[in-house]
């Protein structure tokens, strides 16, 4: 049996961001302006400093300007909560972003409230998620990863109306919105979590998989209708001897078994990881181009 | 093989109404206030009408006080806005409702959006409807039919946790907000909509049926698991020559043929139907509870 196509994450993103950059560029030589990320980090946890430099850069490289606030671990909800309203009034910032995890004594839901939904460019604001979730109406912006998820599958020309489609894991930032971004495509959509007892016979019911869970290799290709498109959104450290870090990242799903059954399917890394970013530059533009409703 | 039991929603109904009424009666001696619920009606719809009668009704029947404006059809939007105005700032007003639906000239969105809401005792508000799909946030308020279904699988000992559950339909005041609550109990819920191709296989396997589509006798015996459990939401007026009024209602679930191979079903009408004023009431007391903090 042939061998799956593999969904390049890596090369999609770096389209995305051409077309980003030229559209920053077009709105700067119509305008002036060009779209603004603020991004607060609380803390020293190293993936998080990771992740907020590859924002920094991938802003740079499509030509957003970025702003970027470090707190220290110890600072006050107050404080956090301080630098959103200074960047909700601010005209040059177009969407804000408190990475996270926080720590732990910051209550997340107050300081993502005070985000303005406008600028929300993570899409977390629960007023976001709930026209997501609901029909007729259109969330000012779609979280990133799931976005990134979709959009995959689009410009892959997978059809997604009338597909079974599974998603295993629902949490606020991947597995719900995915799942309700597939049923406003019209798919069929079941979503599995760590309280169903029987996983591998529904996952394998699926024409689309997105796997977001944080278990190595959890789904098996026993669990894979074949011919199924698998997304797998999971990042997962594991050991490695052979790898100078001493681990590599796998993601949730078995790719060895999974490519001989899916007919296309991301890897882990270079699939959905990449995509992340580049939709939250998307949504940057976006949120500018409202601002200034520039088309 | 055995008939299933019927879930009597007419009785849980009056039973609730009894449980709401004592606890109306004991925050009326504790702190001489009682809930209120203003409902806003526009145009002459008879069913509508009907409706509001209902609620009314069922106020008085548990000593809840009950507002009531009826506007002309050709009232404008900022009419209907300026009174729920007034009723969000009317501290004996604790829920708020808008009889829908509105006629055409009004966005229907608008209107919903200006009800304060900690007085959306219908809980469509989006924020609302956010806070139901996210994990590890509370909505203030579940819609009450949805409320009702889940209400009657509790009272008749139905454990949710781990099953497979099987929604149809998913409308904003139904079907989306059943699949949520379903999954917040840890069911493992599948969305079944009109673009799905093969709505009987994938109902096949539920374990709990919610039906809430428009359609008169659409689940058929063949679409249902032996001993499954099911919600019929639907009423449906289908031509009866022998009744008095020419129709009869019936559900969206062909009760004759599901009787004998369900486990257990709600009758239409009397099923869903009382429960969803019975939610309305309770939501109210809920409200006026927090406004007083009242326990
Ligand atoms: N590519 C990217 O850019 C991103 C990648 N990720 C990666 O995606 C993965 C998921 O992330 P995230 O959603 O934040 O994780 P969470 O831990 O927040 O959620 C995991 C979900 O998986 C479910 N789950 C856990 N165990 C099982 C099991 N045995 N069977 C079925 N479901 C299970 C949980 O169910 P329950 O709700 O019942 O507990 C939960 O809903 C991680 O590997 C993460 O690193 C995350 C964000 C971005
Ligand atoms: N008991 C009570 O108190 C209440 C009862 N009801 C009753 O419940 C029923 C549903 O109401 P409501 O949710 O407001 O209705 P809507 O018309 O808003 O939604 C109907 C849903 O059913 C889906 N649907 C339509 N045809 C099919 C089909 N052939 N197969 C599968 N799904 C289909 C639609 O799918 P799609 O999204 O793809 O169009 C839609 O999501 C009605 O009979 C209504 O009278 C409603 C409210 C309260």
């Amino acid at each position: 049996s042939a061998t799956a196509k593999v969904i390049d994450g890596k090369a999609v993103a770096k389209q995305i961001r051409d077309e980003i950059s030229a559209e920053v560029m077009r709105m700067k030589d119509a305008i002036g302006e060009v779209p603004g990320l603020a991004v607060i980090i609380v803390g020293n946890r190293k993936d998080s400093a990771t992740y907020v430099r590859n924002k920094r850069k991938a802003c740079e490289s499509v030509g957003i300007n970025s702003f970027e606030v470090p707190l220290p671990e110890d600072s006050t909800e107050e404080e956090v909560i301080k630098f959103i309203k200074a960047f909700n009034d601010d005209p040059s910032v177009h969407g804000i972003l408190v990475q996270l995890p926080l720590p732990n004594h910051m209550n997340e839901e107050n300081i993502l409230n005070a985000v303005n939904i406008e600028k929300d460019v993570d899409g977390f604001h629960p007023l976001n998620i709930g026209h997501l979730a609901m029909r007729g109406r259109e969330p000012m912006f779609v979280p990133c990863t799931p976005k990134g998820c979709i959009e995959l599958l689009h410009r892959y020309g997978v059809s997604i109306k009338g597909k079974r489609a599974v998603v295993i894991g629902r949490s606020n930032i991947v597995g719900t919105p995915a799942s309700q971004l597939l049923q406003r495509e019209d798919a069929t959509v079941t979503v599995v979590h760590s309280r169903t007892p029987n996983p591998e016979e529904i996952t394998r019911q699926a024409d689309i998989i997105i796997a977001a869970v944080g278990k190595p290799n959890m789904v098996r290709g026993s669990w894979i209708k074949p011919g199924a498109v698998i997304i797998d959104v999971g990042i997962n450290p594991v050991e490695d001897a052979k790898s100078p870090r001493g681990y590599r990242l796998v993601g949730d799903v078995c790719y060895d078994e999974a490519k001989n059954v899916a007919s296309a399917i991301t890897p882990v890394p270079g699939g959905v990881g990449p995509m992340t970013i580049a939709m939250l530059l998307s949504n940057t533009l976006i949120a500018a181009k409202k601002v200034y409703n520039f088309q």
